[in-house]
Formats: structure tokens, C-alpha cells, sequence
């Protein structure tokens, strides 16, 4: 690898990576653990989610007022998330404050208090949070297609469940804690204005003698059905279609990301202009490849008032078919420049690249360079797209409405 | 100014700013012209945003899909959008291409062809939008304080309203094209990877000979009363809270920015711990100063379960008046830092910037460095924010709210 980037892993599984970003002053941290919804307790859907709000209320010598004002009198920009594989916590600022932050994120991770009363105010908001997706049809919409279309656990709302959070207890997320907040399999990803020695040693002061390595007991169901109607008054239809692709990691994943943006990348992309400009059925409709580790999919949605929520359905099923038939030289020029454009402005940003090179080691083992992305984008061709479109029937189709009417799938 | 900022104005009203961004490869361009939603015609609420979806179908030598097909074959990240005080246009990508489509947006601006099935797309999306809103009732919420805040027609819904879309007619978007899209005290603001010579000439060439200046004959109008209700069946409560503040170009303006960063900045504002973290109260809150030009505000929000409302509403507004009591030095510190971090953040987006200077130069009739703001955000002290904070009373207020049922009013 180039003087950009910088990888290293410690005896105990810890990855450190990193991106040396010239020109920038700041610096963004990602930091992913393996406790993710899929590898939630069985039936205490929404620990992992619990636990992550948990950990900042307190941990080292800093109660949880303490921690708080201690992590904001640096800048810190912070976020913290669960997803299907991990817990990610994030933050950037001016670079050397991110390095003062270092060992008080070992803290949070490896010495949280996990305080009584810290415990009920977190499980309360994310039960509220919960109850708060009904207000939501769109985010319902994703949660459920998710649902309906991964095989259980991978597709478990990430927020967890009203029934598991009201039985979670404090003594339930210790346990969980101590199970799934392991050094092994934990990456700790920086980009911006990085000394990568100094980081390593700083990392390995503080992370070196953390150890362990979660459990992944994962009992794999197959989803409840392909269909699905969430009934819902309201003045929308919401759809969401969901289908096999191939992994981000095959050869062949630039020839069918780019197939994915010439349906839908920019706003020349063919949902758009057929399906929203051309014919004005909704304002809202896209497709985007998603990955989850060893599987691709194409997920999409369009919104939609009721009474045009069939035409809609209807005339995106339809793109979806039309696409086998192949794209054109244009459209792929458009959409390799429209996809090389993203890859060179997300090299401008150093959350962007913390997380990307965060995700590149957990789905790859390894970082890319921007250059090697460039160059795999440019190697596809429209006949590489055409002979995989043609190879790759679109479907089976997992389709999900939200909505007052159910309407009439295709077939 | 440094090298890093530049400025022209043309001899038609139009001016040029751009900003130099060390180690960037891609640039950004804001766009804005006076044609906002307070300058709609009467009765005629929503005509800047149908036009400004109109102008992109087609212009110049390109019909609509030519239009699309060519912005999106340089690989532009494009928006547009309608604010209280003009149309914004935006891009980002590599810099030579968004050089390269300063001709196409001086056909978008100046010479569109505006079609009559374009017209007809354009109008039925903003009127799907708009039904929208029933399903979004945080977006509802905002949309409804700024009607009752604000006098009219400061406060209008920029996407219109739904009686005035549907009387609206392709022949008035064109009489609007022509009254509001002029060069005077247009703004192009262009952030990143910039030759400005180049620039400036490129800009001189195509839009030189744009002339005329949008007549603003804007009747004022005070809004319908303080406090709103709006009955929506919902699992949540919706508050919205605004009150006056200095605007952005007093000398004080970052004294009171200050305060409402003690007040909402990162999570060791009081709002956050006081009404979420402690009290348990609801997952979202935040408080933070908005600007028009001429006038400044603060607006709030707090999103949480209807048994919850109650002691919400109650607990933001008693922080409120705990903050005119003052703020301590270690919150004064954090507040300061946040704000700084945020700004160098800034000055590592293209994005951001051009956003930046653009508001800035129709804000104050000049561009600011990153160094002023950075030295105006360090002069402020404790007892400046104090001082202020006491001469000071906050509101009256306007709090409208969303949800199935009326709250207790302060007082």
C-alpha cells in the first residue's frame, strides 16, 4: 500500500486502519465491535441498540454528566449506531482532539458503568423510539422489507422489538456486554490528518491488552413469505421491492453496480425519468445496491399517492424486467462517470473515508485504494453489463406495501 | 481579501464569489436568484418551486431528456431548491466539469424552454409532495410554526399551496420566469478546485447580458395568532416552539449563537441531558437560530409520546427561561469549541462553502474568511453571553403543536 494508508493488526484480532488525507486538518474516526441486531440475544431484539446508548453513560473515571462534557469540550462530532453486523461508533473533529479522544472511547467500550438508572432512561427511548415508527410510513416500509426479505436474524429491525426491549434487563445487558464487546473482530478505522505511528501506539496503549472474541451462535430461519401489505390510513402508498445480487466481494460487482445506476444513478437514471418524470406517477423512486457480509442485494422504493400506487408498482416491475434487455453506451458512460464522481468526492471527506475503509476491511480483509475503485469502475464495459443483465434474471421479488389498499403483485 | 476568497460584480447586478480550497479536486457551485416562496405571486403560492423543477426541462439546444442525459454525463451531484428569499441551484463534481456546465446552467436560467407537458409533470409532483406532509408530521410541524411564526408571507410553505398549484397555469410560470429569474442580485458562488480568471470569464461570457432585476413588491402581513394546534391521530406529540432573536449581521449575533449552543450544542446541551437524558422525556430535541434576511430567530422542536407531551413542553420551556439566569464557563468552553470544530469541518466541503459564501454575500453583501469567524466565535466570553442573556427575556413565544390533543400553554 502507498503512504495513504495504513493498516495493522494486533494479537488480540484489534484491526487499526487508517488514510493519511493531505490537505486536511481534521480527522474521523470509525469503530466497529461485532454486536450487531443479528447477533441480539434470542428474543431481546434491540440489546445491541440498548447497550450502545448504555456505554456513554459513564465509563473510566468519568460519571455520565462527566463523559458527556468531556467528549463535547474536545468538539467531537459523534454518532453511534447498530447495524445488521456491528456496533459503530463514530466521531471527527480537529485531528489532534480525535487522538485525546482515544483513550476515553477505550473506556466507553471496555469499562463502561452500565448505571441502573442510565439503563431504564435508554431502554425507555429506544422503546420510544420504536413507537415512534408508526409516524414514519417510509422508515416502516424499509424496516418490514428488510423483514420479509433476509432470512432471519439478518432481517431484525435494528431498533428491536416492543416485546424483547420491555423484557431487557440491566443485568441482561451486562451480560451482553461482557459476550459481544470483544477486541477480536473489532476494527478501529481513521482518516484525515493521521500520524499513523503515533496513532498505533496510542491504540495499542490503550486497546492492546483488551481481548476476547464474541460469540456468533447465529440460527439462520428462512423470512416469512415474499409479500407483504402493512395496512396503514394514510394519504401514501409506500413499496419496497427487494432482490438477490451478487456479493460486493465477486468479480463482477462494479458490472452490477453500474447496471443498478443506470436505473437509478443521477437523474437521467431510468426510474427516474420513466417512472417520475415521464409519467409523474410519484415524486420519491430509487434502487440501490445493499450488502450485508457475503450477500448482495438490490433494494427499492418508491412512494406514491394510492391512487397511482399500482401504475407505480406496475411500471417499476417493469424497469426492472426492461433492464435484462440490456443499457445503452451512453448510460453506461453516465453512470461510470456518475459513480467515479462519488468515489473522488468521498476522498474529500474524512468521515466518508474512515467509514469506507472501516467497511472495505470488514467485508475484504483489506482496504482499497481510490485508485483501485477508479480503475475497477473503468474496467466495465457496456457488453461486461449486457452478458450479466442477460445471465441475471431480476428476481425472486420480495415486494412490501405500506399503505390503506393492498394492490395487485405481478404474476 | 487573501487569495484564497474572491468577489466581481458584474455591471448587471450579478455577482461572482469563489473560494480556493487547498488539496481539492472537485468543485461546487451555489446558485441563487430572487425567486423565493415570500415573493410568489398572490395567490399563486408554490410558482417558484414548479419553475424551478420546470427550468430543468429543457433549455437552450436540449430538449428535457438531452438536458438530464448531458448534466448527468459530467457526473454532477445536482439540487434545487426553493427557500423564503430565492431559487437555489446546486452541483458539485471534478472542477473542470462543473466549469464545463456554466454554459448549460446559463440556458437553464435563461433560456428554458418550459413545455407545457412539463408543466403539467412538474405541477402534479408538487402537488404530490404537498399531500405528502400528512405522512411526515414532524416536517407538518415545522411547516406550520413557520406559518404562524412568521408574518406573512415570510412564513408561506415553499412547496405551495395545494389550492393555488392546482389554479396554477403554464402561462403564469412563464410571466413568473420572466418577472423573477434576473441577474440583478443573482449570486454564483463557486467553492473548491477554482481558476477564478477562468471563472470570472466564463461567467462573464454567458451571463453578461443577462439583465434586469426582480421587482420584490412584498406586502407584509403579521402571521394569524400564536398558538396552533393541529389535530393529527398519531402515537406522538409534535412541539414546536419560536421566538425572536438578533439577526446574523449584529454585532453580537455570535453571543447569541453561543447561548443556543449551551443551550442545544453536541449532547452536553441542557436540553439534551435536562429533557432526554435525565428526565427521559423524548428521543428528539433540539433548539437552534435561523435566519432571514433582516431578522433572526430561534426555533425549537421536541418530538415524544402523547402521555410525555405534557411535561415536554413544560420542561422546554423552563429551560428557556433557565438560560437568561446565565451560562457557566465550562459550557461557554464547550459551546465555543463545538462551534470552531464545526467550522473547520466546513472549510473541508465544497459543498459547504459554496453554500456558505453565497448566504454570507446576500446576507451581508460580502464573504467572510473561516479566520473571521473563528476569531469572532473566540472574542465572545462568558460574561458577553450573560450580559446578553439578561437584557434578554426570551420570547414571546409561538408554539404550535402536532398530534391527537391540545396542550397546557405556558402561562
Amino acid at each position: 500500500m502507498a503512504e495513504r494508508y495504513f493498516q495493522h493488526s494486533f494479537p488480540n484480532g484489534l484491526t487499526l486502519l487508517a488514510e493519511k488525507m493531505p490537505g486536511m486538518k481534521s480527522a474521523a474516526m470509525t469503530f466497529l465491535m461485532a454486536a450487531g441486531a443479528s447477533t441480539d440475544p434470542v428474543d431481546r431484539c434491540g440489546s445491541a441498540t440498548v447497550l450502545s446508548d448504555l456505554i456513554l453513560r459513564g465509563a473510566g473515571m468519568r460519571d455520565s454528566r462527566q463523559l458527556t462534557d468531556y467528549l463535547d469540550s474536545l468538539g467531537l462530532q459523534r454518532s453511534s449506531s447498530v447495524g445488521v453486523h456491528d456496533t459503530r461508533l463514530g466521531c471527527a473533529a480537529v485531528s489532534a482532539k480525535v487522538m485525546e479522544s482515544l483513550p476515553t472511547y477505550a473506556d466507553i467500550v471496555r469499562k463502561p458503568h452500565l448505571p441502573e438508572e442510565g439503563f431504564t432512561a435508554a431502554r425507555d427511548l429506544a422503546l420510544q423510539s420504536l413507537a415512534g415508527i408508526d409516524d414514519e410510513p417510509r422508515q416502516k416500509l424499509m424496516i418490514k422489507l428488510r423483514e420479509w426479505y433476509f432470512p432471519s436474524p439478518y432481517g431484525r429491525n435494528t431498533m428491536g422489538r416492543t416485546e424483547d426491549l420491555e423484557k431487557l434487563t440491566l443485568e441482561l445487558c451486562k451480560a451482553d456486554w461482557q459476550q459481544r464487546y470483544k477486541a477480536h473482530d473489532a476494527i478501529i478505522a481513521v482518516a484525515g490528518d493521521v500520524d499513523f505511528g503515533q496513532l498505533r501506539s496510542e491504540i495499542e496503549r490503550h486497546f492492546a491488552s483488551w481481548n476476547g472474541k464474541a460469540a456468533a451462535d447465529v440460527n439462520v430461519m428462512p423470512p416469512p413469505g415474499q409479500f407483504h401489505h402493512e395496512h396503514q390510513k394514510s394519504e401514501q402508498t409506500h413499496i419496497g421491492i427487494a432482490y438477490p445480487s451478487i456479493p460486493e466481494t465477486h468479480a463482477d460487482y462494479y458490472t452490477a453496480r453500474l447496471a443498478v445506476e443506470v436505473l437509478s444513478g443521477g437523474m437521467s437514471g431510468r426510474l427516474f425519468t420513466e417512472v417520475r418524470e415521464k409519467r409523474g406517477l410519484c415524486y420519491s423512486v430509487w434502487a440501490g445496491y445493499s450488502s450485508l457480509k457475503g450477500s448482495g442485494s438490490i433494494f427499492g422504493y418508491a412512494g406514491t399517492s394510492n391512487e397511482r400506487a399500482q401504475a407505480t408498482l406496475d411500471c417499476f416491475i417493469g424497469e426492472l424486467h426492461r433492464l435484462q434487455k440490456g443499457v445503452t453506451e451512453p448510460e453506461m458512460q453516465r453512470a461510470k462517470i456518475g459513480l467515479k464522481t462519488s468515489t473522488i468526492m468521498q476522498g474529500e471527506s474524512t468521515s466518508a473515508r474512515a467509514g469506507a475503509i472501516a467497511h472495505d476491511f470488514f467485508m475484504r480483509g483489506r482496504i482499497r485504494t481510490l485508485e483501485e475503485i477508479k480503475d475497477a469502475i473503468e474496467a466495465v464495459t457496456v457488453d461486461k453489463v449486457n452478458a450479466y443483465l442477460k445471465a441475471h434474471e431480476p428476481g425472486p421479488f420480495t415486494i412490501v406495501t405500506v399503505g390503506p389498499k393492498e394492490l395487485k403483485l405481478p404474476q
